[in-house]
């Protein structure tokens, strides 16, 4: 039998856009918000997020089926300033509440050079950087939190897993250049990713997780017995706490123990807290000077010279850039366990498959 | 002759204070501005941040007498909407600078739920939790970024030291807890911190530095022939560059290529960019609630099961909460060859010295 990449199947983008939005109809969802949840899925595939698109959709319909997230939700300001909201998710999908959370944050940051946005009852919402991207359009600097949706990290020094890979996402445009788009999880590896590995018969590298000895552990099939790493040790710990504080405690959403398993335990509802803050670039500089001295500071980085075993300096997101170009024409590519996966899920719904 | 430990003398802060603020009156800067300077200097040996403190004095001085800093800042706002700032420091000490950022920012939020303030045309401004901790007094969260004063970071997989430390600090007040105060370098270990142990005759752990063929460096008297690490690898290159395009790109400070080593070069003006965030907590939920929350999170790190090889679990700025109460009580720890070089400066200004 071929390994998961030699059977790879490429679906083009819009096909999986039509599945996911037929799919979350099939559940409930109304036409437009299943489209506007799929479309933002497919843009996590186009950056290469494998564990972050598609790949969530059976997880996903798991919990809109057994009552854990509300597919009809009245997403709200509760709480409101000239620069600030705080949002009511009221239990929707993460990305569609995210997606309103964006545009809040780029209106209040037109108005008054800064958007912060908070939300509780939202769910996972994908991919960060689809959201720290949004405010580029509007020439404005986007950064994004999430409480991560599982605990698998202890705080440093413990063995009580208390902490989720809370990522941090910053989008930052450049005149000629690609934006510099940061996105990465205070742990050495996201959880979504060592699940990829599991489903593709692939080991860790050392570093990813402990076991509750503090040994390393390589095979991510035992994930669950072990601890992510944070980066730089107690430091990526306290960015980790800092974060959970302020997208999570700060806006009345969990962090701590109450963190809900999405996966583990698809009915309860998570509560889970995200912030998105929009920084207008024109309330502290020309934005064409801004842009071009953003190219400068890309190229300054191109240019170093380089360290013994390495080819050449990256920027950040530089490979999700380059993915879209190549995603766009060539499609998604499915391995083969994860079409088994959505054809169970079509087959389910009673809609027609990907395969 | 006894070690730098053994020989230590402890110095009440008030002494060190007034130390300071002669100093800098000595070298032209106004008494209040002189006082405030020192002032949030001992704030930092307070902490226990002994490499941002008063051992930066001489430094300071130097930089002063040799015209790279402006002793009579007129510190001004440039561009300002109803939550943000661009704040022109017009060479002055970053100290003084960032006091100021700071209350703006506190203001902007009272008024709009969130206030940020960049900066350009500052100077090193000493600790950062120093700032972030300000808005914490009206019950908001402060986050506080800078572009670090001399650049010691290749970007991941490059050997051009483009980058600094760049920090970031981030401070959230509790109800009877102590607040959490993450206040962290990108780095594995800051500049600073490796200065410190060299002045002591300690040798770096591995880990804080490469040599250029990316060997760990070992000796901190070494310090200027390798790079230190960002923490994570490429996440704390990312880090690190982001925080310096929001810090300075953005603010029109420099960055890159263009950042002054202010040690090796005290004339040239260098346009230090930092910025600085107040989050009103009442913008987003019941204040008291929050806190009491905070006191929750911080119990339950507490409460982890310590993991082999640790004694319990700590908190972000729990160090810098104990060094306060006990420094407050014992004075500024002082060791022999600080005192040497402080003396050195008092000789030089012919005013009275702290031995």
């Amino acid at each position: 039998m071929p390994d998961g990449n030699d059977a790879m199947k490429m679906v083009p983008v819009d096909q999986a856009i039509d599945f996911m939005k037929r799919s979350f109809m099939a559940v409930g969802m109304p036409d437009a918000d299943a489209g506007i949840t799929a479309k933002l899925m497919a843009d996590a595939d186009l950056m290469g997020k494998d564990s972050h698109g598609i790949f969530r959709l059976p997880g996903y319909i798991g919990r809109i089926k057994a009552g854990g997230v509300n597919t009809t939700p009245n997403i709200r300001i509760e709480r409101e300033t000239g620069a600030t909201a705080l949002v009511d998710g009221d239990n929707g999908m993460g990305h569609l509440v995210i997606n309103r959370c964006a545009e809040i944050a780029m209106d209040k940051a037109a108005e008054n050079g800064v958007g912060w946005v908070g939300v509780h009852h939202s769910n996972h919402a994908g991919a960060a950087a689809v959201y720290s991207n949004m405010p580029m359009e509007r020439d404005m600097i986007g950064i994004y939190v999430a409480v991560g949706s599982a605990n698998h990290l202890p705080p440093w020094g413990g063995t009580e897993m208390l902490l989720s890979t809370n990522p941090i996402s910053i989008s930052v445009p450049a005149m000629e250049e690609k934006p510099i788009v940061l996105d990465m999880a205070t742990t050495v590896s996201s959880f979504g990713k060592i699940k990829v590995l599991a489903q593709r018969g692939q080991m860790m590298p050392e570093g990813f997780m402990v076991d509750s000895d503090g040994k390393p552990l390589l095979d991510p099939r035992k994930a669950e017995e072990g601890f992510l790493l944070p980066i730089g040790g107690a430091k990526g710990y306290g960015l980790a706490l800092m974060f959970g504080l302020l997208a999570g405690t700060l806006n009345g959403a969990f962090f701590g123990k109450n963190v809900v398993d999405m996966n583990a335990d698809p009915s309860s509802v998570t509560n889970t807290g995200q912030f998105i803050v929009a920084v207008d670039i024109k309330a502290f500089n020309d934005v064409d000077t801004f842009k071009r001295n953003v190219d400068d500071i890309v190229r300054q980085m191109q240019g170093s010279p380089t360290m013994k075993g390495f080819e050449r300096v990256r920027l950040p997101g530089e490979t999700s850039m380059n993915a879209i170009d190549a995603r766009t024409k060539t499609g998604l590519p499915i391995p083969p366990q994860l079409m088994r996966l959505l054809d169970g899920v079509a087959g389910n719904l009673g809609i027609v498959g990907l395969s």
